[in-house]
């Protein structure tokens, strides 16, 4: 594209490169020195974020972009872990992955709510730290064990199950407090939009494989190019779309669609070919995380003091709950299911963005949110590699082989 | 990603997934219409923006977001074809390439000032609509050889080595009617500009690979994963990143790059996973050309004759100034690499908006220079696909491999 001097186009143009490159540069060097430290990239890629974002180096502004991109990689990841996963492979665990998911929320959401209690804040402020601190961010647990070729182990689909179970549940907890904050409980409403949640979870576990299945042949006839690869990124989109306007995370639709194809891609390149997409877009994920961290509302000691009490309960409370639900498989699975379920990542921000957007939350405790949200995402993936140290590599691997194509 | 009830997160979130689901499919499943009736899906990938955009449907309206996706599918797609694409092949076309480029400009840009000037426009808006006739727009016509598997055929290397140098010249043309249009012309700075150009260009293409091999066992040695696609995403955002400062196009730096990797990359995964992230973002390119029809501007008859006349005109002056330069290749050859020469698409249509925003394009003009620049990227594919039908494919095949993950 021919561009002029300094004209308009030509800085729009130029801004997005910059943004595109400085972002993605600065998180795969991030990464690279933490795989050389032996410490998981994507904490690398998070701390990057950091460094790159408005706290500190201000090189990049977060802005409706790499918003998007971020939103778009991190359906992507959850995808690609949905193919790598079969709907049997999650009844398998299901009983387990609900009390994980259950326990996993109450003890998080009560602990939550009374530190905040305990340190003086209002009812209403108190209760929306209290739901930020329910939802898992299974992306980052998600990359951390694929990345170790560890997905097919049972307490990764533990995690993963009760990762979906644990986002409905959050769902109906966000628009109780909301409601609460609004003046009035509408249960009726509520009620109905639980019963989609769950319905449409359901109903795609239980039919989406057999209706992909019986697509296949259809899908290979197609003339447009790399077919595989077009129909899943379309149902994808799909039911990512789908599952936002039911009201549950994008994720957990794109992590359906894959499990509906788990099955019938087995063999195509159409996995490593998400994979691909998914390494190019993920950087802007987990750099977005970092980004988001506004180190201006700790100029506060008491702030910060709240801010690393509540992080340590955030952690603590998924370990005693979750773990407590995983406790059977013995210490050591509890321990990894526990520690899987602790980042709160993007979920926990949005929870208190929405009680900023209600004025039930104020910026001091906004900040002590996104604190915890971030230091979550950032404690979780160097203990995980550690609990998971000895486990030996259960997935096919290389997942995207090396193939001439000359 | 926990969601409220029609909070703000929630439907931005929505919003950006509709968009690029219905982006998506729509291309799609134009491009699969478009392969039945044995037309270049190129085309109807562009008709499906014409289709969804603000002109018929108005089911997208182009943005922010659609014009990045749009950028970063195009960048992508010029350097896969790059990475197809070594130094030597378009050395050995160097020469009738360079005369392709000169003439192929020439002949345009007269004749467009000509008929506009018949028209009784003004001086300065005959010039930018003359200016606006004069760069190719390679992708459209890289993705239809791409996907015949043709790329490697010389007409094909022709085409490709005088878009780089068109866009050279339409660079210096560019950036001497802006400056008649701001009232005074700097020669010293388009100059260097023009200097700079040439030398990043020549840079790239005579030391790039050789620097790149060289580099090729330290990328091996990273411990990032997937080391050649981060290393090489990263060279190619940041040399279309240094072309956009230099003032040449973005894609022009990807290609560039994706030259200078060719050798090295070949027997590795990298090529096709660069495929398969084009896959997922080169319809937002395509879309997004149609979406910038406005049919609005069309109400006027005259302006509608005009438009047809300026459109007859940008096929017709590049069939001839590209195809009198290719003659001694023999008729079939030269009438080749002149449709592959055609389409202007979003270069032409950069040029209108440089040429609004310095009023010294009106809106009626505009219209016809985007008519023209859509029309174009429209009218080449089918001609194009019949012109090469014969040819037999010289591309390795399948460019991503069928391999199986377990």
């Amino acid at each position: 594209m021919i561009m002029g001097f300094g004209l308009a186009p030509a800085s729009a143009e130029g801004g997005l490169l910059l943004t595109l490159f400085v972002i993605f540069v600065a998180a795969k060097l991030a990464a690279e020195v933490f795989e050389r430290l032996k410490q998981p990239p994507v904490a690398g890629e998070i701390l990057a974020g950091i460094l790159i974002g408005p706290s500190v180096l201000a090189l990049v502004t977060p802005g409706e972009l790499t918003h998007a991109l971020s939103e778009i990689g991190v359906i992507f990841l959850l995808f690609l872990v949905g193919l790598e996963t079969k709907p049997a492979d999650i009844f398998r665990v299901g009983g387990r992955a609900t009390l994980v998911a259950i326990i996993g929320v109450i003890v998080p959401f009560v602990l939550g709510y009374l530190v905040m209690h305990a340190w003086g804040q209002e009812q209403i402020e108190a209760i929306f730290v209290g739901a930020a601190m329910v939802a898992t961010s299974v992306g980052i647990t998600a990359r951390v064990l694929g990345q170790m070729g560890l997905l097919s182990l049972e307490t990764s689909r533990i995690i993963l199950g009760a990762a979906v179970i644990d986002d409905i549940l959050g769902l109906i907890i966000l628009a109780i407090v909301s409601s609460l904050a609004k003046g009035g409980v509408h249960y009726a409403q509520i009620g109905t939009t639980a019963l989609l949640a769950i319905g449409f979870t359901l109903l795609i576990i239980f039919v989406g494989a057999r209706a992909v299945n019986r697509f296949r042949s259809r899908v290979e006839n197609l003339r447009v190019g790399h077919s595989y690869l077009v129909f899943g990124l379309s149902l994808c989109l799909g039911l990512a779309l789908v599952a936002t306007h039911i009201g549950v995370a994008a994720i957990i639709g794109a992590f359906l669609a894959g499990m509906a194809m788990a099955e019938s891609v087995e063999g195509t390149d159409m996995p490593p070919q998400v994979e691909a997409v998914t390494e190019f877009l993920l950087p802007f994920f987990l750099v977005n995380i970092g980004m988001q961290l506004n180190l201006d509302a700790f100029l506060n000691r008491s702030t910060i003091i709240l801010a690393v009490i509540v992080t340590l309960l955030a952690v603590v409370s998924k370990l005693i709950g979750c773990g407590a639900a995983a406790w059977p498989l013995g210490r050591k699975k509890a321990m990894q299911v526990g520690m899987g379920m602790v980042p709160r990542g993007e979920v926990g921000i949005v929870v208190a963005q929405i009680g900023l957007g209600l004025n039930a939350v104020d910026q001091a405790t906004y900040g002590v949110v996104l604190f915890m949200a971030v230091a979550t995402t950032l404690i979780a993936p160097p203990f995980l590699a550690r609990l998971y140290r000895e486990e030996k590599r259960v997935d096919e691997e290389p997942v995207l082989p090396i193939t001439p194509i000359s």
